[in-house]
């Protein structure tokens, strides 16, 4: 199997990082696309995935599969041990709860904040900078959230380390490159980011 | 268990219709909030969910799980019978990624072009109109993309219909809202669409 992504890309993160915590790694072989380049807005590589985005993973058969929580979850269902998406029916809805979260509130705001602040994409798309600055300022909120949640709980989602550990955590890193930091009082929140810094799947 | 929801909210069809195609709605009752008056703002209803959006599902334990699709994991996991998110682990894949392209890409583009140009919840956020336009003339492309792709499939994630074609067809009629109707020769999304049109689910 193929992963075609491009190393620095947040979500191309969090696929590495899920596999580095299941220890399937070396299942896949990487191939980069240079996101800049517009590699993956040519027609070849929309023939892989018509939304344009990477990751992208190459079944064996010759399928593609996109979207990051969706190759996680297929190599989840088909590599059970390790789980990252949890087991009971309650475990499961309460991870997919806070995975979801802290992509739609967070991860999502972080990528609009940089798509429409910086012009990264310009040449493909119109950054609408008023809207970019609104997500931008709103980040603090949701560090402030997940402080408070983290004063009573290990992780992101209870007990045990989850994919909803690598959305906020990604997101995180990805955060400061808009600059954007938690405050140095949101002490659960450094609690947390130190722990999973810890982890070595943190530097793949 | 009960649903905090309202009715006419988006989110909310989903849950219903879900629970609907697996015959579990006799399983809650529901609690209708009013958004527009900002009963899910308020401090009383950030105790079960601290993003203050619905629906929310309460727990026999009286514990709080919101976010729709988390929702759905629930009564997905514990409830097998008729399955709308798959089995096996490429089947499960394929129905999260276009489960997700559909909300990340058309769902989410609506309600924030919906949020920005109308300016309903204008009391609680500051619209910004020139992003809710880019989003509104956005989304003729995603009916363009689904059309192609219903072209060889029958519904949006194959053979068999899933969460992926609620998540479609409920923000097909969101879009209505704010005057956005695919154009007439999109013929493989028209017959997708009242193909979806003709289940019960689609009534409640």
């Amino acid at each position: 199997m193929k992963i075609y992504e491009e190393k620095i890309a947040p979500n191309a993160r969090r696929v590495r990082m899920f596999l580095a915590e299941k220890g399937l790694l070396d299942k896949v072989e990487f191939e980069q696309v240079d996101l800049k380049a517009g590699d993956n807005i040519s027609a070849g590589f929309r023939q892989k995935n018509p939304i344009a985005k990477i990751p992208v993973l190459e079944m064996d058969d010759g399928s593609f599969l996109s979207e990051s929580i969706a190759i996680c979850r297929y190599f989840e269902v088909k590599y059970p041990k390790h789980p990252l998406m949890g087991t009971s029916p309650e475990q499961q809805a309460i991870i997919e709860m806070w995975q979801r979260r802290c992509e739609i509130y967070f991860m999502n705001i972080v990528g609009m904040g940089f798509q429409h602040t910086s012009g990264y994409f310009s040449d493909r798309m119109k950054p609408v900078k008023e809207w970019g600055e609104v997500c931008v300022k709103s980040i603090p909120k949701f560090f402030q959230l997940l402080d408070a949640h983290l004063a009573e709980s290990k992780y992101i989602a209870g007990d045990e380390f989850s994919v909803a550990d690598i959305t906020a955590y990604v997101t995180m890193d990805f955060a400061k490159v808009i600059r954007t930091r938690p405050s140095e009082d949101l002490v659960n929140l450094k609690r947390w980011y130190d722990l999973v810094s810890t982890r070595e799947s943190a530097r793949v």
